[in-house]
């Protein structure tokens, strides 16, 4: 027997349609790439995405044809976010930091047909245009009185005197809730960069369980700034939750400096702030020299990458700042555990609630979450077992775009590539990347617990801990070392440096100096290329 | 092109699985009806529901069969509410408010198979078991030593016996999350009551919606007190919301006094609490005459009917807790508005925010609204012109169950009955019922506004407004009223007193004194009753 109730999609066009009706003065405010503030509210948003929308239909895009985006945090991309995934199309936001042959393999892999960009990407664009096979629209997001001449690039419009001929009413589509809304493409640190294709039915239930008390916490009465870019993971999907609730919005345009996001914050009055900790690193950093406090800010969420302590409690103690872990990835759109504290953790200390804090976090209704050691066989939740960690829910993926790296799910399950410990309250912590963890006889050593003990010495400047091949261990740790400059150390005190600090068996074989250790755009260490290095290289005694 | 996430169906079994692995301490506290404290957790509840999944297919009972409740808000109705909907059977909670007669007619209707009671209602059971002609078990929940004898009531069991010979482990199924979960009569105030009947997707949207920020606002660290009864439409949803969060739940039982409430209050550390205004007017006259504080409760959320001004005042200002009213229906699962504030209302003083918080609140995103003229034709946001209220939602009814009264539906929006302002903000005010607004001459007059006019006369203690059938105007208003003990006043006098406090127009053309006004069981005026004793009535001048 089937419900009696109305049987309506979720789709993106809602949320827009929501907030012009529900909310249509609500504020939008934008640091524009050419320095200006601009003002607008959700009412003109939604008036222009459906301009969007006409233009698209005008132009015979079919339904399901990719839109590309290069761009800052601002409202014109927020308004491609309504236009082209509320009329069908899918949007694709591209990674301007990635290489520009990075960005033309992915442009033909995913088939884009249009791509719209901001004027600070305009080199990328002139270096990558006649290879981006598939895009015959270029769509330059700036006045029509700004737009370049001679680029090059033919038939250039600016998104301005692109959407100016269109009418701002528009009849939404209605389709099932499980067509394909937007894609983004993972950094891939082996392999080609593979996609996840979000639904509009993912999209909008990752935006309820976004929003919701213990997650990002958003209503009508904040004021949010996503510092995340828009091109990372659709900005944790923050746009889609604030215009769910109404919140105002403060997007930074491409002054991702301290300073610029210190003033946006005071002068927006924003309550709450989302990004990575090097962002933070930096506004931290700026407020400290010109002793500066926060007037609104009530909380950030942090993701990315693990959050220093010394920045929560900076955070917390010196701005009256709440702190929140946040962890997820692209294929999960991409939040799947925020760590904010339970009834019980209330009434504890400091202290307790910083180790509490300082894990990534509790699992959000909608995500299931496991760890599994190397059978597959599910370990417990003490917080001292780590296996692999494995998640489902509606909002992870099923495959890749294109069905690309065949199926990753292992019996329904996704498996993160993380390795991490769950507590009996349900609090997750990374300890490693399940390709860096180090298996020795049958235990597994978390090559990140490795190197935090050797950057501890006060003569390391970077420690990369890898594991190389044991007859008889399987595997054993050996930890690669940058010295400070002018310091010094020796292998046999760095590997004396160990003793008491770790179990035995846990302190790596043998300590490798090397001048430096190849990193990431993104920063992240790239042990693939450092295990490259080490070709050569033999355990001692072997 | 379709998403490629993974294709979970959003079912109510996950809530309680969620609960019991994320918040498996998490406490669920219950005032019994053997009047002491029943104290368990999550996990117990996930696990007992379980056992009560497995005695359902030990009893064979179909997929889609009617398990009915006659039940206070405790731990065992909760179970109920996840083994039964879980193993994809339908929840159906009877309202022992109603005369044995509808319950009976009820149970008929609804073909329940299966009668789950509280001992409170034994002596309800014992009068309409005979015919109720569907119902093969009677299941009394209570302890197995508290089973009473010679009840007369066949095979009866108690739910401790009937859940015992269950393991605890159990395989929810997986099914389409449109299947039927639960359903609700309406009281219905003309014709036979009609079931909304749920499904899974409506019951967990909805408590997503209902668990957001800008609505119930729940979080693992509230201690939610749900007043509001399991059987009034799933008490608006919090069991789920609350399971889906993690919150820490406390039910009150039978015991519905202020004094009782407010003791659970403070011994229970309760942060949020929801019900009607009747309870909380018993609450806070026990509190005044003891002169007693609240120590945690931080909201409330009053539904069901208007708040007085003088009650959100003594909770904002004498108790410091925060009152949100909110409005739904049977039929809307039932959450529509929530009267959160704005980011723009946090600058205005008490009183302006006070003419906001008056009003039932603004749209939830899910839920779509309208109001219409007598045409059809939408009527502007303006906080001034109103018309019908309509609808629409994906937890909005389609029709009724067994298809009862034909297809509901105007254009696939739900006629809510309501006649409603909505203003720029998007805060609905309800003015009247559409079935008791008086249309003048193409005008109409809101009943509500003519009988708090007649109220604020001091010889006045009720008045019901009503329309009679006027060859010119089509209708025109009659204020039926009742005078207080002892107290005086003639028709022409409370004629006068109208001048200046309303339009012209607006003015009853007639008094008709009486001695009392009809009421249902539920305090409401009845005004067809009210019809039928003027039935021989005519206008003057007519």
């Amino acid at each position: 027997m089937l419900g009696l109730m109305q049987s309506q999609q979720l789709l993106i066009s809602s949320l827009i349609e929501f907030a012009q009706r529900h909310h249509g003065d609500g504020e939008i405010v934008s640091r524009r790439v050419e320095g200006d503030i601009h003002r607008c509210t959700y009412r003109d948003v939604g008036n222009r995405a459906r301009k969007v929308a006409n233009v698209l239909d005008a132009m015979e895009l079919g339904f399901g044809a990719r839109v590309a985006t290069l761009a800052w945090n601002g409202y014109r991309h927020l308004e491609l976010y309504f236009g082209v995934s509320g009329s069908g199309r899918v949007l694709h936001t591209l990674n301007p930091r990635l290489h520009p042959d990075q960005i033309v393999w992915i442009a033909n892999h995913s088939e884009d047909a249009v791509l719209c960009f901001d004027m600070t990407f305009l080199p990328i664009v002139k270096a990558v245009h006649n290879r981006c096979t598939t895009i015959k629209h270029f769509i330059a997001l700036c006045d029509a009185d700004k737009l370049p001449q001679d680029t090059g690039i033919p038939g250039l419009l600016s998104y301005e005197a692109w959407i100016a001929p269109q009418v701002s009413s528009y009849e939404w589509p209605e389709f099932d809730e499980n067509v394909a809304s937007s894609m983004c493409y993972t950094s891939g640190t082996t392999g080609n960069p593979k996609a996840a294709l979000y639904s509009h039915r993912s999209t909008i239930l990752h935006a309820w369980a976004g929003a919701m008390p213990d997650a990002l916490n958003m209503s009508a009465r904040d004021c949010v700034l996503p510092v995340v870019p828009m091109f990372h993971v659709n900005a944790w999907g923050l746009p889609y939750s604030a215009a769910m609730t109404g919140a105002k919005m403060v997007f930074p345009g491409p002054a991702m400096d301290g300073k610029s996001i210190f003033e946006l914050i005071e002068s927006e009055k924003v309550t709450f702030a989302a990004g990575v900790p090097t962002v933070w690193q930096m506004m931290l950093g700026h407020m400290q020299q010109g002793e500066l406090r926060f007037s609104t800010l009530k909380r950030t969420v942090i993701g990315g990458s693990a959050c220093p302590p010394a920045m929560i409690t900076a955070f917390n103690d010196v701005h009256g700042v709440e702190v929140l872990h946040a962890w997820g990835m692209t294929e999960m759109s991409p939040l799947g555990t925020v760590c904010t504290l339970k009834n019980k953790h209330l009434a504890m200390d400091d202290g307790q609630k910083m180790a509490v804090r300082l894990k990534q976090g509790r699992g959000i209704y909608g995500v299931d979450m496991k760890i599994v050691d190397d059978k597959g066989s599910e370990l417990p939740w003490d917080g001292k077992a780590y296996g692999d960690l494995l998640v489902k829910g509606p909002w992870v993926i099923a495959e890749y775009y294109k069905g690309e790296g065949g199926s990753p799910l292992v019996d329904g399950w996704f498996p993160t590539g993380d390795v991490a410990t769950i507590d009996a309250d349900g609090y997750m912590q990374i300890t490693d990347r399940s390709k860096d963890v180090i298996k020795s006889g049958g235990e597994w050593i978390s090559s990140i617990d490795v190197e935090n003990i050797a950057m501890a010495h006060p003569a390391v400047a970077m420690a990369a801990c890898i594991g190389m091949k044991h007859p008889k261990w399987d595997e054993r740790p050996v930890v690669v070392v940058v010295k400070k400059p002018g310091a010094d150390v020796s292998r046999e005190e760095l590997l004396a440096f160990y003793e008491g600090r770790t179990a035995k068996w846990q302190i790596p074989d043998d300590v490798v100096f090397i001048d430096a250790i190849p990193l990431g755009g993104t920063g992240k260490m790239q042990k693939t290329k450092l295990r490259e290095t080490l070709l050569d290289y033999k355990l001692p005694g072997l």
